[in-house]
């Protein structure tokens, strides 16, 4: 990284295209404002070029179609996938704890650790588990009795997993996410709250990341399942037996009630809440701050409390701030009305 | 468990009766969709129970005044005690520390822990702490100074309890629960918020059961409590000074504001949110994503953001999305009404 | 704390002045239904005063400006700062790890420690890291490489901070706090989302306190910011790149998009969220469960979801219970008018 990289370089490694002089040598990836003459910083949106002529950035990465720019130019097809490819060679490396065990961390005797496997320092792995081929766990990472973790995982500090749970290939897991908690569920008898026993157990896909924080509890017969390449974000909790399908997006705060089914590729806002029991189908996409309450068929988009369609639910929102005139106007109008009736009446006894 | 039980053993055992043949050899409980021969499964709700004819299930757990249904059946006064007891029958062992202290745990000397006391790997606990007989801390929990935890208390891996807290009997806390941290209270002066001691406590009741990565904060004189029997989810929040009921049912994701208080048997649906200062009386439910800003009557239902009367919320529900359809309709209404007032001006004004 | 103070020393104490006598000894600090006859209580807001009749507190905490009370009294300017000041006479101390490294504690060989660093059970410092003076890690706390940690914080049991991370002096971390996850940032091709690498860090200025379980993803180029004296509660998301300013209040559950800027004084109401790449001016304020899309001006007050003007917002309140009314009034109106347009064309047809 010290030495960097001259533009051409760049262009021939993030698959891109170069305008403009390609021999300026840039040493990192900055936003528009804060980047350096050595540094590139990239720009999607038309609407943001403008801020270029501020920029003090030594080159900027552009999508193809657009035209010319103050400074030489990266041109790609996919400007995230170039300015990823970017950040990727630019990135500072990432500390983690070596392949091996640490000394202070407690491994059962019958767990079963894959080649180059990495266990930082107080981790604890229970009774028959076993961790795939260069899986990494940071410090204080908690694996349950009975547990299977694929390999290529990387579990950051604190996370816990409780026993008989399955991890697949490549997961990431974020600081302090819990997997396998009981679900909550009771049920009501003799004037007190009596718990109902989750046996079941938690079966994460290949390629899941799952936020900072976040719970997926275990369900009480078969499984809590999140399909593959789903990307959860922080804060969320994913009830008992939920079943979430393949390449969803979750983002934070998220709840999702017992027992409910995502199809693939769902899409949920920030501080969503789906009810349980309920099915949404593949592709549908709930806007942040909404709450679901019933079957969703594939492809709807949704917005409210409860959601409903979301172009309904943004027409209604633009003259939501209204209702009060609405009242005031229906109540003007109620008289208007009254005295009209009035009129009619007075020739009639006129008459 | 590998024996398995007939289904007039498993009748006894749970308190039921047989339907059918009771010679069926029953090793394990499944749901409908995924129970195999020599497995029981359940259906609480006759609406359910279609489904039955394409189940595989050897047996089937119902509520005692069902028909006919296609395979050898238990009947039962509550399906759901039933359930929760077939459930812990068949349960896997959940594998906890064994009694006795791991040598890699930080144990202050005046702790006092009782009799087959568990203590986990990495566990801490603080000076003058008390440990209840057969109370089982997993690995990495931490326990305060001057704790006193009850009996039969179970807390999963990495909860947190700072100084001076009490937890009563048979309490569970999942993973990454964290009880009295400090409440969030400021005053303003000097140009910055102020931090004010939070020298309170938190006391909660026997019975109690937390979820994974819930924290309640200590109050800044006297006690943060939760009642006995009471069940919190996970990702809850409750502020300093709260004082949550008896068996009261705190569902994912809800936040309590400092100083509002709960009565008994209170239940409050994901995401609800409870302003400071206020109090729900015993029995109060509300409905999920809702946001209760004053005090609410025992017995109550509410709904909404500010939460009123739920069977009005649910009227008000019905009618939102027709929002703009109503503006339209009174819009067309008033220029109606404009005619109409035309019309009756004419006649005066050509007379 | 055991011998107390008179009501004069404490009026000295805390820049008060006494009403009544001077000579009772108090011992405490307490809730006027709480108080013992050796402790004080207090009054901020008069329509608590009558409370005060059936306390048996031994002294009352008191504005200036307040009439007569039944027990002996402190007048003070600030309630709230007085009142904090007599917590902080009586509170109990608060234990923590005495200065020195435990020897559980895995401490990189390359990182540097101030004066008095207290460093806990089990914690884990990162190579490069530097903590400053007096600073305290609980028990359990992660550092990772190449923090820079001020002097005298406190880091409660489990924190997390990832590498490369900065946080300023006095800060204090709750329990179980994350600090510079990765952004939740992926660009979709070739099927599935694909992880863009977040290089960043984050950045928490001094005197900051962020509640327990709280989480602060770290961005993909820059920094994450949270500004000088802010207050974060429990349980709130920090998404990647977000820029929160000086003295901002943020109660607990709110989420806070990617990339979004909060100027300085800004106040988030419990549950708030903040959608990504939006900039909320200085001094503005959100009530709890509000969820804000838009740019928001210097001192602006919202509400609602998507939020808008907060008087407006009480008042659509005020009506929103009634919609099922207006329909209904709305369709009778049209009833009327249609009843007075039939009339109207009578008399015509009828000519």
């Amino acid at each position: 990284m010290t030495g960097g990289y001259t533009l051409s370089e760049l262009a021939r490694r993030v698959d891109a295209s170069v305008r403009g002089s390609g021999e300026v040598v840039i040493r990192g990836v900055n936003t528009v404002a804060a980047a350096a003459a050595d540094q590139i910083t990239w720009v999607s949106d038309a609407k943001y070029l403008s801020q270029l002529g501020q920029s003090r950035a030594g080159a900027v990465l552009v999508p193809e179609a657009f035209g010319d720019v103050p400074m030489p130019s990266l041109r790609a097809v996919s400007v995230e996938r170039a300015l990823s490819r970017l950040l990727s060679l630019f990135a500072p490396p990432v500390p983690r704890p070596e392949p091996g065990v640490h000394p202070s961390a407690v491994v059962a005797e019958s767990a079963v650790l894959g080649r180059d496997v990495a266990v930082g320092p107080h981790v604890v792995i229970g009774e028959g588990a076993v961790i795939g081929d260069r899986s990494c766990l940071c410090a204080g990472v908690h694996v349950g009795a009975d547990c299977r973790i694929g390999v290529d995982c990387v579990f950051w500090d604190q996370a816990v997993i409780r026993e008989r749970c399955e991890i697949g290939d490549r997961v990431i897991l974020h600081p302090h996410v819990v997997i396998g908690s009981d679900g909550f569920g009771y049920y009501f008898a003799d004037g007190k709250h009596n718990k109902i026993p989750h046996g079941g157990r938690v079966v994460v896909g290949d390629d899941v990341e799952i936020g900072a924080g976040s719970t997926l509890d275990r369900s009480k017969v078969g499984e809590t399942v999140v399909g593959v390449g789903t990307k959860i974000d922080n804060l969320v909790q994913v009830g008992h037996n939920v079943k979430i399908g393949a390449h969803c997006i979750v983002v934070a705060h998220c709840g999702i009630g017992g027992s409910t089914v995502l199809g693939d590729g769902v899409v949920l806002g920030g501080q969503v809440g789906l009810r349980d029991n309920i099915t949404l189908g593949d592709g549908v996409v709930v806007s942040a701050c909404s709450c679901v309450s019933r079957d969703v068929a594939p492809g709807k988009m949704l917005g409210g409390i409860p959601a409903y369609d979301h172009g309904q639910y943004l027409r209604v929102q633009t003259v939501m701030h209204r209702l009060p005139d609405l009242v005031r106007q229906v109540k003007e109008l109620a008289k208007r009305v009254q005295n009209l009736e009035s009129a009619d009446d007075k020739p009639t006894r006129g008459a």
